[in-house]
């Protein structure tokens, strides 16, 4: 398996056909090992909205490749592109690092001069995207380390225990992940490190994404249902938590995978430190309020319905409900700054809070 | 379907064989309705342990039955009957009615005269636990009840929404349920009422039992994933949350499904009122602080590994993670009385706390 090191990549032009962009189609994960080929800006729509890709910082990357699928179409790459931004932006209306993409890309076009070739500009800038996710991944690792080494030193090397809630791995990223970053460079660094994985119902994403990854890389880890880790805090079984986040306001609040509230509300009540883990690429530097401004996505009942999983050794999907049960699936929640410990960015730990941020963004003040 | 209305029962007597007792297979909800035959106590043993019947009620009147089955067993009943107690006793470390329905026969059967039979001291009592439960949930019902009335009031008779956790509803007793009575009788008197069923990993009680008797007696209800419920009571979709209990302490530390903790935060967190609804059969009186002193059961991994559902038409368990993932997994929690509004009891309702509980139950003040 390719998960682990320096070279591994969720999303990578095809070496033999520049025309192609491969990704791996994580739904079907971990029962099948699966490289999907984009071939056209659809197919890239196609795989963020249902989620062959999912994770805040390979949306984005997704989206600025699917741009660079569009820029080899048509007579007119700009007007193609400009259209495959705009059914893009709809596709995932919470997490933020999507527009961020789009409008960098978009924003490259309106600045091209007639001798710039647009198919060019679009894939270096994709490329570059992603180089610059696997360095500000890099960068939480190695600020988040910090966090980690403090506690095992307190624990004088006992195991550090570390709960996570949805994939912010490797697999949300382009490399390393986000939470999972610092989890990782501890690891290499001798630190005993165990992660209580979060099942994170609806779509499973930390027992068929989460887990998966780590035990490619050797992690020690347990996977535990979405219910357990109130009680593992109020046993002392938690020694911090780290989850991502899809978008964060310029004051520290969080949106981030349903459940992550619940989660970081355990942690309050035991005196347990949340931690966030963030490129800034996710910060939406316009909005304050979290949970009155981001909006929320409400996706497939379906998708709480039926649940993937393996019948001997066949994947299947199975119905766990009866019928005709209504059923609501909101995808995120929202964290409010007060309940988070502080923020992992690529350029250090800052308080949840605007003070926080502008500390690490000072270019951001005036915005 | 049998569910509604005064006549449903959840344990009972084999009309033409009265040494079988019959119960609804619940593991096999909602995909089957299956009536299983209980012929021996050992019968008996398996279905608490492995989980066909469930909630801390009906666990307790399958064990009282069970030892009825014991009874008929042997040249020596009362011996039987010893023995198959304290088999029984072990089998789930949780739920505190169990323990109570055991102790009461084995009391009788101590008290008994030379004239006595044994089996028939057995039933009339297994008899009379059923009966005096159903009364129990009665007055939960009648009690709680007035809860949803002030709600209803002061929203002019918009809908209530109740969210509730895992399974008290009448498959968890013998008719009627703690959780859902009030919801049930509400409903009789025209109270508009909906219901936000968490599905309760890992065993998706309330997907697969809780949204089935509701959908059976009519009442409108939602399924969703258990980490929804914090985001729907930041954005003010729940009225209240009603819980069941497997084990209340005297201080009113509640026991429940792992995840009621979390619940109970969220609520807190929002303004939003926590009320448990129990039978006074569920307070274990010899224990105080619940986060030290209720035992924890932990279960088979498979309960989160494998899931049951429908693969076309054909019931089925899915695994949905690798096979090596390594699993934990604790079955209930422990939410501090500071976190519970109150708790409905048949007797009324009170403060969670001793002096809220010895209100109501004064005789056990010298306890």
């Amino acid at each position: 398996m390719a998960q682990s090191g320096e070279d591994f990549r969720t999303i990578w032009l095809k070496p033999d056909d520049q025309s192609v962009v491969q990704i791996i189609d994580q739904r079907r994960l971990p029962h099948e090992y699966h490289v999907h080929d984009l071939h056209s800006w659809q197919d890239g729509l196609t795989a963020i909205a249902d989620m062959y890709v999912r994770g805040a910082p390979l949306i984005g990357a997704t989206a600025a490749w699917s741009l660079y699928l569009a820029a080899l179409t048509g007579p007119d790459p700009g007007a193609t592109v400009r259209e495959a931004a705009a059914a893009l932006l709809k596709s995932r209306p919470t997490a933020v690092n999507l527009r961020w993409a789009v409008e960098r890309i978009i924003r490259l076009i309106d600045q091209a001069g007639p001798e710039d070739v647009i198919v060019d500009l679009v894939r270096s800038d994709a490329q570059a995207i992603c180089d610059e996710d696997i360095e500000i991944s890099r960068g939480i690792g190695t600020h988040g380390l910090r966090l980690l080494e403090a506690i095992s030193e307190k624990k004088s090397g006992d195991t550090v225990n570390v709960l996570t809630h949805c994939n912010a791995g490797s697999l949300a990223t382009i490399n390393w992940g986000t939470a999972t970053a610092p989890i990782y460079f501890a690891r290499q660094r001798g630190i005993d490190v165990h992660v209580w994985v979060d099942e994170t119902r609806p779509r499973n994403q930390g027992s068929q994404l989460t887990a998966w990854e780590l035990a490619a890389n050797r992690v020690p880890h347990t996977l535990i249902v979405d219910n357990a880790g109130g009680h593992l805090m109020q046993h002392r079984e938690v020694d911090i938590v780290i989850t991502g986040t899809d978008r964060t306001t310029r004051c520290g609040d969080v949106a981030n995978k349903i459940g992550t509230y619940l989660k970081a509300l355990a942690a309050h009540d035991n005196g347990i430190p949340f931690y966030v883990a963030l490129p800034s690429t996710t910060i939406d530097w316009d909005s304050r309020d979290g949970i009155k401004e981001i909006p929320i996505e409400q996706r497939d009942p379906a998708e709480v319905r039926d649940i993937y999983g393996l019948c001997g050794d066949k994947p299947v999907h199975v119905r766990t409900t009866a019928a005709n049960t209504p059923i609501s699936n909101f995808a995120f929640d929202v964290t409010p700054a007060r309940l988070v410990t502080g923020l992992i960015t690529e350029r250090g730990i800052c308080e949840a809070s605007e003070a926080g941020l502008l500390g690490l963004f000072p270019e951001m003040a005036t915005s």
